[in-house]
């Protein structure tokens, strides 16, 4: 092996509209990115017929011999140890389906299933806003709040890979009811789907997108930057508490809802420096993750590294 | 080294009211124990020359050979690698006050600092109710709530060693001030002292003691019964979003107020039990620790151990 010919391996992207596959070397390069829709109508087999095409097509033009392995990053909570996801409301179908074993068999490849927001984590930490730290937190803001926790350089999974459900952290108590059977969780709160919910509360409109409501915010409608000051209050009454957990030396956000940073991290940063008792003692950085919504596809690969 | 002579630590438990020293051997084994009142008017240095008194009257009667090190663990936020304490509200005029390396001096052994939750969680993990997990997250329920995160069988430090401050996890938005300048804290609203509190404002003394509202539920007292109700589900909005975070195999709960369990814990279990999203998909168990008051003695000698 030279520094000519690196291993590689294939890490994808499995979302509810996006089904993304990339072959990436152990040097942290892309050689290749296959990209299209998630044919979720047609069920679970038919996902993974295209999952196994994209990487098969991938597998072909950069050799077998120097594919280290596979990883996929999926939303939902996952077992490690069956690689089975348990319940994930993007992917409908899914649940209890043998994902990993039914791409590792039809690969003969060994293959890793891991939470899509852990995956972004360790693709930060691997190749983006992460590099030179041992731990970070990574929130995924989104329609959902996805959330990551490496330590030591590697994803946190507790028991059997639930942990980093940053999403449904309380953060009003009897707040709005989210889907997990909690009250007033983060994403119920601060993710792109609250913020067009509070939009449309506030009269701004009722077919608005997260992006019209910053568009709104920037224009200077005060009624938008209320929302987005809201969600960044939320944000920063989790981060709060994470900080005050994990005394993290970095937290990353991300996600579509990144644009509207200079809405909604004011409050957020505003909420942490007046109430964070371990922030005030010990400062972490809290910054834009770097690489998009390709972050996903860096940390599955880095999974497939070993 | 053999099975009769195997090496011993010696841990200090250093509180607000009481200083206790401990010899523990590799085995778990307790072979003395000194205990006496923290000095805290004195100030720090005598405070430290009882410490070093009570460690060198260990060392005396087990030997300096097979002494493998010395653990402290002690109220406030640390930094682990200065061996300074940041802020202790617990302990007036310890802030700043080089602890870790006075007692090195005066020794001349190598000395570890640790918060005394994080060292009373890594003795249950050690010797007591965490013997059969990895991870293991525990909470300290006296005065103040204090905090500690085993992973993998180690504290979690996080950046500097303040991670696991459990106790300022924010369940109540724009609840009671607390100290460390966040408001609605866990710490504010499921302590002995909040228990207590609580009690004075439902009217049922002005000078009771948390064991006293203990007493008042035991006898049928509605109003006693439903302190204890609110701070246990206090107890348990936190618990949900911890195990959401950390999906642990194990949470255990320990201090003095474990003797009101019966009181406040069907409260907090159902409030897991009803919102926690992973929990429902991977249950941690949630449990008394077992060393009761000496499990922080048990974490620092383990902590010398190395």
């Amino acid at each position: 092996m030279t520094e000519q010919n690196p291993r590689y391996s294939i890490g994808v992207d499995l979302g509810g509209t996006n089904l993304r596959a990339a072959a990436i070397d152990s040097t942290g390069r892309m050689l290749g990115k296959v990209a299209g829709q998630t044919q979720l109508s047609a069920g679970p087999d038919a996902v993974v017929r295209d999952m196994v095409a994209a990487i098969v097509k991938l597998r072909s033009e950069f050799g077998e011999d120097r594919l280290a392995g596979i990883g996929i990053g999926s939303p939902g909570i996952i077992v490690m140890e069956t690689g089975m996801i348990m319940e994930t409301p993007n992917l409908p179908g899914f649940e209890g389906f043998p994902l990993r074993d039914r791409v590792n068999r039809a690969l003969g490849a060994p293959v890793i299933l891991e939470n899509d927001a852990n995956a972004a984590a360790l693709g930060e930490k691997w190749a983006g806003a992460g590099k030179d730290v041992d731990d970070l937190i990574l929130l995924t803001l989104g329609t959902g709040i996805g959330g990551g926790i490496i330590h030591r350089g590697e994803i946190m999974h507790g028991a059997v890979g639930m942990a980093g459900e940053l999403g449904h952290i309380r953060v009003v108590p009897h707040g709005n009811p989210c889907a997990c059977g909690n009250c007033g969780c983060l994403e119920k709160h601060a993710s792109a789907t609250a913020v067009v919910t509070m939009a449309r509360l506030m009269g701004l409109g009722s077919d608005l997108t997260a992006e019209d409501v910053c568009r709104l915010a920037a224009a200077g409608n005060p009624r938008a930057r209320e929302v987005w000051r809201v969600a960044g209050q939320a944000l920063g009454a989790a981060l709060v508490s994470l900080i005050n957990i994990f005394n993290p030396p970095l937290v990353l956000l991300s996600g579509g809802m990144l644009g509207a940073w200079d809405y909604f991290a004011p409050a957020m940063l505003e909420e942490v420096r007046r109430y964070c008792y371990v922030w005030r003692n010990s400062p972490a950085r809290i910054e834009k993750a770097l690489l998009g919504n390709e972050a996903g596809l860096y940390g599955a690969a880095r999974l497939g590294l070993g």
